[in-house]
């Protein structure tokens, strides 16, 4: 059905739902709700969606509510893995070339984290996994430094889970934050990072499966980086050559965030350099 | 924002959760989600939503998830407020006008009822209200009885609650099945149903405060009426002359579904014809 006759089909309907938020005090939201349920209308209107299939979507977004908990946020994935997240983050972050990009936040940053002193480990018990330094910049758009930014980094173990997933790390494990120096400079050690599935045994994973979909992420480092002027940058540096990087499942590889590392003694050197906005 | 101008934004993100889906094995739910994301998209663009108002829309709908229990269900209120409800109903029920509408289901059908004789009363216990006998035929698109059709009624109460929702009331009150008789016939005696609020002590009741709605609905009793060969129907009668005729909460009412009361002795009397479609 083309999207002009479907258009056709029972629009007093959306008009009186329209009509009826005319009331509304706050603009903006009824600015969202309106082009919502525009579109809302267009998804039923276009599939000619079956009662049956109502009733599946009802009970898929019921699930996806109610396995939600303090430390699991399915409809964060249900946004990640349909690309809404990644679109919001385009939308809301188009800085131009001389920015370092921003990515999805995800769900396993675990609030404030113990700060190291520059070069330290992340590490609270040792890792099978190439050793790595990660070292750059913090600068501005001009390349200038910016000293005493905050810079929170978070990643997976080996195992392919956070320590927050997983009872047998101790908490903190493969998060830190850390300052620039007067230089900008900061630098961390670190195991390489692996890519791994999201939490693919609730409704978000079925769908996935359904889709013909695999539910993993490219191997990526956390950062969130932040600095008095500047707007805040939430990102990853993904690690090149990660079977996943062309198919994350949730869209968030942009190839400028690709490093490539380079042997260093008996491990693995990462070099980047993170370029903030002013605000 | 124009349309055609925010569909411009940052194309690649959606063909590529579009093109992620290629591998599905069952060709109608690729097509439904291909629609849901390229219309979720078109929301973010024409709102340019903001990531504070993504955070917003992702606690709402796990608040309305996380709400829900084997009596209470969100999604459909939110369903039904949004006018998806009735949109998924019109299009499933293009059935001309030889055939009675149907409307939402609703949220209060207690699954099989007691079965009463032609005539008898839905009470359970007294109630201050009208009395009022329901009458009328049911009958096939050219007015031919319908012998034997299963008539599954169920209202509120004079208070404003149905049985399954009110401690107070005992169950089954107000709400039984009927069959018709060889000449297509029911009859039953009830008190008038009354207008009400639909739950908005949760999410949904909140969103709509804040849109400048009500959440009431017009005075109805809910009618499912089953018989070989038919399609099943799914509908309400409303009473005229309510305040909430012109702005049903749920957006179900339909002209050819409002009666008029008729004085009737002490009480009054509603008389109804329900005409079936072949299955």
């Amino acid at each position: 059905m083309t999207k002009g006759a479907s258009d056709r089909t029972f629009p007093e309907l959306t008009t009186a739902v329209i009509e009826a938020m005319a009331a509304a005090t706050d603009p903006r939201l009824r600015e969202i709700m309106t082009v919502l349920v525009r579109n809302l209308h267009a998804v039923v209107r276009e599939t000619r969606l079956t009662e049956q299939e109502w009733s599946a979507a009802i009970e898929f977004l019921t699930a996806t509510g109610q396995i939600c908990t303090r430390t699991r946020q399915e409809f964060i994935l249900l946004s990640d893995t349909l690309g809404v997240s990644m679109l919001v983050d385009a939308i809301n972050h188009e800085d131009g070339d001389a920015v370092t990009p921003s990515t999805v936040f995800g769900p396993f940053y675990a609030g404030v984290q113990r700060e190291l002193a520059a070069g330290a480990s992340i590490l609270l018990r040792p890792e099978q996994g190439a050793s790595t330094l990660v070292s750059g910049k913090i600068v501005d758009e001009t390349g200038d430094a910016i000293e005493g930014a905050l810079i929170e980094v978070w990643q997976t173990a080996p195992c392919g889970l956070y320590d927050v997933q997983d009872a047998d790390q101790p908490e903190g494990h493969l998060r830190a934050s850390f300052r620039s120096a007067p230089d900008g400079s900061y630098s961390f050690k670190t195991v390489l990072p692996v890519s791994y599935p999201i939490p693919d045994d609730g409704p978000v994973g079925r769908m996935l499966a359904a889709l013909g979909r695999h539910p993993n992420r490219p191997a990526h480092i956390h950062f969130m980086i932040s600095a008095p002027g500047y707007r805040r940058l939430v990102t990853h540096i993904f690690v090149a050559g990660d079977d996943y990087l062309q198919s994350d499942a949730v869209f968030g590889v942009k190839p400028d965030l690709v490093v490539h590392p380079q042997p260093d003694g008996d491990g693995l050197a990462i070099h980047y350099d993170f370029h903030l906005a002013r605000a």
